[in-house]
């Protein structure tokens, strides 16, 4: 047995079953970072492609101590099923932890999930049919990208600046919505650190996102993993806060602040979502295990979180000021790049003319990775971006990690040059359209990686 | 916080989010399994409803000891996110289990997942469109029942026999669907000691079926969580093993024979399913827990995993003795009841004339619970019947908790008779439609329940 991918598929094969596929399986694209996982895991490989916490930094004998301390409690209860909602003590937790974040919960709004990924997918399962539109920002959440595509929705993403989500396109675009009738399901967003861009959504927008909510009874799903990893700068209040639970629902996950290995997150929503979320949680998976949901309680009741909180922002801080510094050293004097107050991603942007996509094949090459940015858009858009993760790579690793990218972009670069005598362009914003500029996307690549190809590109481009 | 469901809605809230639910939940059921989880918490209450293993049987210091181990080898591995198609390690316990039972299995044609219940929503994910059909047997796993709702599935369902599924009014029903023009995107079906039936489909039919799948080139899912809990008579082959990997897709899960708590189970599938699977996978939760992959890791390479199914073997089987026996001594003469050679479950049929979801508002308040039969058939039949769980609670408790439904099955035959003067009917098969006679659901408990009530029951017959 090896540890690829199930393996690829006969045409025959496909042929004899493709005619019992549902429809939206012709929609369903595997997720990059999925794939990019298994292209990676050779120790050799720097990946800065993954949204990969750190997590040796767990000590071992912490874990086997919580996990004894469990086991002499609980152990019947750790491998017994568990209430679909989630069992209160991780409740309990849940509730400690939006506190630390300014955000009152109440325990009875909380629905545990199969790791925040399942938030997506619930909401998707409550609200959307084909062809109806979710707004999301641009560029998005790449794991969120085929959860949408699978529930056939029509996904309108809304330019961002270093404020976050632009408000007025936002604005704009649901006029437009209405004069043609539609109303979105849900506005998708990620106020702080954004993934991938990096960049945090600014108090007045927070406000106003939260007075559009109540003022056109829309739903908007606020996606927070990285709240607590603030390296710099105050934290703002939660959309979720802002809104009293009336229109916003609230994703959070122990992913990025514990592990993401126990696979456990949470939807704090208005009840009559969240008993819908809840059905469709029954017949996903019944309930979370209940024997992580457990070790999170033990962990969270040992009262040590806030201490491992700090030691992993002083951690990712310095891995963060690292990355930032390799960037300068390595990228062309035409490269950008977000500067992240926080989170695990930074979002940058090459000279016109270059495509992450083909890079990426190169980069592999050179064992280096990272996510090409048209991961993080449904319409072909974000060919010369990129997205560069920080917390799971130590700081000599990110910095020889740079360096090779560095290279292939030069080597690209000059590859230009010669063959079109063209300068390389103006440096695009993370929120601009790619231009006209050729997109010489590797087919082999793209297909390994699903990703869009150029025939996509179009037809995603013309239906939204 | 209280370990209740999400709160009971309002009326005002429901309107104020209605018009944003996606169609699916019109037709999303929630499982009658899940909300008596709720009521039946309180230690008093002896519940038959659960399909709960004596996860008590588990010795703490085993799991403390796998557990330390875990920490020792790979606790940064175990807080990580792993491989959406599962780590090796568990692919390889899985290959190992599925040949205790006789089944070869290629470790690159399995996918882990979050338990066997997301097996059934993958597969639906993959293949069905809503009006599909999904042929099923009747009765059916009550948790699948919320899942094909939740899909807009047509659920049609086989008579079944002592023998399992009648294959020839299986073939009766293709022949129909031919002549429709409608071919079913999968039959689906528990071969070992069906939950709810305890029946076990005969090596004949098992052969026939998967020729059928072969004629016809239709997809079988084969449920198979108890296949090792079998307490007399020989095993039989797999329809897996039998058809080759070709059309029937295997579901298998730890639930049952180590743990349900560490949520992972299995499908082994024809490569172009499992990879839309594993891309619906990756979409829904990215991966399953790699903490508790590892865990069952641990555990099948400590050794000791077949003497443990020993142990469960036995004390299951004592228990469904006492089950049994005490259904002969409390039950009225006219009923009638399986005897399953191994699994969980058997399944009771009361005389014409009673309600088993009326009864179980009884039963409740004399602190007994079981699963009502409607909850096993998407058309209102089932009626008559009920669903007993012998695993999860012991042999004391089994009597104290027959006597008791006995108790109120014999009051129930008295009002009857007193208020009709008609003696109660004849006894119907597990297979048979209920008659005419009026069910008289308490409205109250079919809304906790969420079970189809007179007015759903017609609607969902006329579309059937």
């Amino acid at each position: 047995m090896t540890s690829r991918r199930p393996g690829r598929t006969q045409a025959r094969d496909l042929e004899r079953y493709a005619s019992l596929f549902s429809s939206r399986t012709q929609n369903m694209r595997s997720s990059p970072m999925r794939d990019l996982m298994a292209l990676t895991a050779r120790p050799e490989v720097i990946s800065l492609a993954g949204g990969l916490p750190d997590t040796s930094t767990f000590p071992a004998e912490d874990f086997a101590k919580l996990m004894s301390h469990m086991a002499v409690k609980a152990t019947a209860r750790a491998l017994q099923y568990g209430p679909t909602e989630g069992i209160d003590e991780v409740r309990e937790a849940i509730v400690r932890v939006m506190a630390a974040e300014g955000t009152d919960v109440d325990g009875d709004d909380i629905l545990v999930t199969t790791g925040g990924q399942q938030v997506i997918d619930l909401v998707c399962k409550t609200l959307v049919d084909p062809g109806d539109v979710i707004i999301a920002e641009a560029p998005t959440y790449p794991g969120a990208v085929p959860t949408f595509s699978a529930y056939q929705a029509e996904v309108i993403q809304i330019e961002m600046d270093e404020d976050g989500m632009r408000i007025d396109v936002l604005e704009e675009t649901l006029e437009r919505l209405d004069r043609e009738g539609r109303r979105p399901k849900f506005i998708y967003t990620i106020p702080n650190f954004q993934n991938p861009a990096g960049v945090t959504m600014s108090a007045p927008r927070r406000r106003r996102l939260v007075d559009i909510a109540h003022e056109r009874e829309l739903l908007v799903l606020e996606d927070n993993p990285y709240g607590l990893l603030r390296y710099e700068g105050e934290p703002l209040p939660s959309l979720y806060a802002m809104d009293g639970g009336e229109f916003v629902i609230y994703l959070g996950t122990f992913s990025k602040i514990l592990s993401p290995g126990v696979r456990v997150g949470w939807a704090a929503a208005p009840r009559p979502v969240l008993q819908r979320m809840n059905i469709g949680k029954a017949s996903a998976d019944l309930c979370s295990s209940t024997l992580t949901q457990l070790f999170v309680a033990e962990y969270f009741a040992a009262g040590q979180w806030e201490a491992y909180m700090d030691e992993l922002r002083a951690l990712y801080r310095g891995r963060r000021d690292v990355l930032l510094e390799s960037l300068a050293k390595h990228l062309p004097a035409e490269a950008s790049w977000t500067r992240p107050e926080g989170g695990l991603f930074i979002w940058a942007t090459l000279p016109d003319g270059l495509d992450t996509t083909d890079l990426l094949a190169k980069a592999l090459s050179r064992n280096v990775a990272f996510v090409p940015g048209r991961a993080a858009f449904l319409d072909g858009r974000g060919g010369t971006s990129m997205r560069l993760n920080f917390s799971g790579v130590d700081e000599d690793r990110l910095r020889e990690g740079v360096r090779r990218i560095g290279e292939v972009v030069h080597e690209q670069l000059d590859l230009l040059g010669s063959l079109t005598g063209r300068r390389p362009g103006a440096i695009p914003r993370p929120s601009e359209r790619a231009t006209g500029a050729e997109p010489r996307v590797d087919p082999a690549l793209a297909d390994v990686l699903h990703l869009p190809r150029r025939e996509d590109d179009a037809s995603r481009r013309s239906s939204s």
